[in-house]
């Protein structure tokens, strides 16, 4: 009875309650809360695994996301792709001489790593030396890797990933080093840290260069890298008919899953920290919901191949965002969902005009109380910056949103998964335990059968 | 080769993970996110549950007590008990009516009935009409109930779990309603709200009224009710030698432990939102650290009683604390840890004292600078609740410390479990599921032998 039991279990036919209640405790607890992560509950290995970054997405934001998507009109609040891919969370405290709060460089050495570093480090330990990165381990065994985010490729996230650097500051340094390290597809914003001279040096490589939704289409090599805006790309909410992260996701995973021995792809929603940094709610959801939209599209690949690992995280918590603020028990999403650009681009358009009032209104979708105008007028006076921020503190006011920083917080940070290996992630970790745990479930190079594309051996994993 | 792996797997023995490779992907994918909560994966049912809530315990307050209770002078940063037992998360919204963003009646309503309801309610819905609660089911299959709370036992939290009322502010009622619950166990604060005559009625039911240290460590009968202050207890961080929540969750368990039908306990941290409330971080992490120190005791007893369930979450976040704020990436517990009373007893101390430099500095443990002291000195000359916040302010100040709100936020509560039915909660969850599951977890009525002390059907289960 208990064999069958089991064995029913694992090959996942349906038994009664009773039926289980008969077995042991101790025999079906195998997830307890602090058995979860036992390395003899091993998963089946994935062959591909996509690394997502929200960047700056500590939990507030996912939160606030399931609120600004529900509809008002519906009794229930349905769920979002993070709530139903939850597992756990994170913390992202960095090396100690940095203190409790870490910035994006350190994050991402611990996730691309294993292993805490200092405050601007990338993927270099606490002298300055070079740790092996997944993405490099992953190419010694074979698998094509990729990066496809929001901001310039070679911004301190997916550099972490990709290089070394003793410091995220060194942008051209970054960009120049990406040559060597055989990444396959790279795609994002940064058009201003490659020259016309390095770019080539990438198409003798065998690159193909993407600049545009149409030349990206087009690319079918093995290797591309896409840089589609002088920096950053545009936010999310302003940027309706342009390339969105979701279908770098998309154009990402159709390039890579033509290798035989499967991939390691980083995705990142970069903006979701800068909109964050700048205190403002509508790129922030804006950047939220086209985040969201590349999980899904994650979560598709992953059910059409089901050899494929999707593990979501944040890299740290920006902003400090609160849904809810000033004693008042309410958030408001529906005024962020009127607004029609953000902030800092209604602020651009109107910053020069002098009779601007019914712009704004149409703009903010709401006409503001004179004790309101008389703080918009007074910032538009001190310049662009005063007026973006004013802007922003209006929707915040009358969203209910509230901010304690411009910079990051300690807070820990939610994990998602799903695929093969997605239980070893469930419950409390520490973010280099994130990357540990996807080292675990990278091929052992014994297992590798050809591999073509195989770097130097990396000693120390 | 398979069946061998999978037995070994079960039987915790090691397997090489060569071994797991082998095992096809799905079959040993039992717990994926979606998974998680699939009923006929379920558990072997808990004779005891332990329902823990930090009230107003948002995530934000795991995160900080991690760092508050880091010694700096080790390389690694220690778990805490949250950490060993986080499962999941959960989200709080009351009812539709009431908006997005919950009060301590609602989402005690949801956790005690799994039903929403409006902000006020106490397990009634909308229409102000009765809804089962967890305790009453209990009851009526025979099982002991207690709750042991910091706050007056007839505040929010505990009254939706005992009883109902259509507003939380009807304290006097709901204390009146407590005689016919037939509670076995009621401690906490309160004594305020319970009459000589209401008492009298308690101890003719067959209650033992305890109201210090010395009364509860004599109380013996299988019902007890002991109010330890008129109102709330003192702040943790005042109350060294007083009775704490972890001394009052032990004696509780002691009590109900006797009983054989099982039993279902309460604990609340109620004060971990007062100190949110107040934008009180010193009180905050003396909250923290006593309902840790409870948390230790339920898992001490579900460790040697094998059959006991441990559940624990908050009911909603409050005050949106951040940790770091104001651009600084840097929190500095060592601050808070240095502070010797909660600011409104420090202020309280020094209001009408003259010369009160020196006790200051010695009572928050740093000499302020002269602009500190110059804000200090024109709050302490408004009144004592300014001159609260304002020592409040200035230690968020020097530690990094953020809010956004003397109220509450929106954003979803960690969820943390051990012992049997504890993975019915990994993953994401809305807080009435809490309830469904814990309500699956009870015995089915068939499964009751004897009930000696059952109360009414519950025609609605």
């Amino acid at each position: 009875m208990r064999l069958t039991s089991l064995l029913s279990l694992l090959t996942g036919v349906a038994i009664a309650i009773t039926a289980v209640a008969a077995v042991p405790a101790n025999a079906l607890e195998v997830f307890t809360a602090s058995e979860s992560n036992v390395p003899n509950a091993g998963p089946a290995r994935p062959k591909n695994i996509i690394i997502m970054i929200g960047d700056g997405m500590g939990p507030a934001y996912p939160t606030a996301y399931r609120y600004f998507k529900d509809n008002p009109d519906t009794q229930e609040i349905e769920q979002t792709v993070f709530d139903r891919l939850l597992v756990g969370m994170a913390s992202t405290y960095p090396e100690r001489s940095s203190g409790y709060v870490t910035d994006s460089a350190a994050a991402a050495t611990a996730l691309a790593t294993g292993f805490k570093s200092y405050n601007g480090a990338i993927s270099v330990d606490i002298n300055k030396q070079p740790l092996t990165t997944l993405m490099e381990h992953a190419k010694s065994l074979g698998m094509a890797t990729g990066i496809a985010v929001t901001s310039q490729v070679n911004h301190a996230t997916p550099a972490a990933f990709l290089t070394h650097n003793e410091s995220r500051k060194n942008y051209l340094d970054i960009a120049q080093s990406y040559l060597a390290t055989g990444t396959d597809v790279i795609l994002g914003g940064g058009q201003d840290y490659f020259s016309q001279d390095l770019l080539a040096q990438f198409v003798a490589k065998g690159y193909e260069y993407a600049t545009d939704k149409k030349s990206l289409a087009k690319a079918k090599s093995p290797k591309v890298i896409g840089l589609f805006a002088p920096v950053q790309l545009p936010w999310a909410v302003n940027n309706k008919e342009g390339l969105q992260l979701s279908q770098l996701t998309k154009k990402a995973l159709s390039l890579l899953s033509q290798q035989e021995q499967g991939f390691v792809l980083l995705v990142e929603g970069s903006l979701i920290d800068w909109a964050g940094h700048s205190n403002d709610i509508v790129s922030a959801m804006g950047e939220m919901q086209e985040f969201a939209a590349s999980i899904e599209v994650a979560e598709q690949f992953a059910r059409q191949n089901k050899d494929t690992l999707v593990i979501i995280t944040a890299d740290h918590n920006t902003g400090g965002l609160s849904i809810g603020a000033n004693g008042e028990y309410a958030w408001h999403p529906e005024v962020i969902k009127n607004v029609k650009a953000s902030p800092d681009s209604i602020a651009k358009q109107l910053i020069d005009t002098e009779a601007w009032l019914s712009s704004f209104t149409q703009l903010v979708g709401f006409e503001p109380l004179d004790s309101e105008w008389s703080l918009l007028l007074k910032a538009k006076e001190k310049g662009l910056d005063d007026f973006t921020l004013a802007i922003s503190r209006l929707i915040d006011k009358r969203s209910g949103t509230g901010w304690t920083t411009f910079g990051h917080t300690a807070l820990d940070v939610p994990v998602y998964a799903t695929g093969p290996g997605a239980k070893l992630f469930f419950g409390f970790q520490d973010n280099t335990d994130i990357a540990n745990k996807i080292f675990s479930l990278l091929p052992k190079p014994e297992m590798i059968q050809d591999t073509p594309d195989k770097g130097a051996p990396v000693s120390e994993l």
